[in-house]
């Protein structure tokens, strides 16, 4: 983790040296085709028993160490400041339309940044190029063992193809691209 | 939403003109003691019924607007470089450690500045100060409708109350703090 990192991280208290949390029974209370619901009986470090409830998504690939990608997209245009891309579009968990960033599962034997740069093409129409890679970051590790790359991405606003950008709507979603600027 | 980013954001199209996404039925599958799994039946804008799988916690107090607050919060010394304060931690969904920035969920009749600075207290020992806080965001749009607060918190170094700062070891997890730095 340090050397992900890449700073200076010095920890304040020693690490602790009774044994690790032991991970025990993990028991599905009940599954639907995309979210799980589990319960998870362990003994934690002062030997005590505890349970947590998460979420887990049903459609994570063996072959990748992360669930989906986020994206952090600037369009680059000459005479043009940088901006941000954004897409706005209906969220069912929320039950209204949010500003995200693009994001999206990360597809079987696909890297992160195949991902990345598949997802801002369906999402906004935009052909973009990998410029940076966080290591995997958990979303809401209270709740979930989901967890994202940020991929950083740089869109050429210059190139022909993507002048103008065309962008699926999503399963009725309606997707909305929006430019939020100036970056720089 | 415009005027809470506080920028410039131009949307690329037109709204739709059809009719929003119209919610039908949520219908709960299972419910545990702090999670609950629902699926909601709706009608999407091009007028095709879907489902979603969603994730909530059933703990959503009535009287705050999120879930939680996450704590960007900078140690500040004189003759010291500042530094940004994250704690280590076991987490049962991902059945790992995490190093992540202080968060937790707000209390009942509780702000959300007020959480800040308890959970920082908490976790951390460290006594804050609210220097900034961003409109209501989602963690997970496409899991859970979770939403937290992120507040920027100071931390004045040279406080007495700060130079030996103590914190629980919340529920036998063992937090440590970590100093990620220098800041600037």
């Amino acid at each position: 983790m340090h050397a992900e990192l890449g700073v200076d991280i010095r920890a304040r208290a020693e690490e602790p040296t009774k044994s690790p949390l032991l991970l025990a029974i993990s028991q599905v209370i009940a599954e639907g085709k995309w979210v799980r619901l589990e319960k998870t009986t362990y003994v934690d470090a002062a030997g005590t028993t505890r349970i947590w409830e998460t979420a887990k998504r049903t459609t994570r690939r063996s072959t990748t160490t992360a669930d989906g990608v986020g994206i952090i997209a600037v369009l680059k245009r000459t005479l043009h400041k940088d901006c941000m891309v954004l897409v706005k579009q209906f969220r069912p968990p929320l039950g209204c339309h949010t500003l995200e960033f693009p994001a999206g599962l990360i597809d079987d034997n696909e890297t992160a940044e195949a991902a990345a740069l598949r997802e801002l093409k369906e999402e906004t129409g935009y052909k973009g190029e990998v410029v940076g890679i966080t290591p995997v970051t958990c979303l809401d590790p209270g709740l979930s063992n989901c967890t994202t790359y940020i991929v950083t991405v740089n869109i050429n606003g210059d190139d022909p193809d993507n002048l103008h950008p065309s962008f699926e709507t999503q399963k009725g979603q309606y997707n909305m691209v929006w430019w939020l600027g100036p970056y720089n």
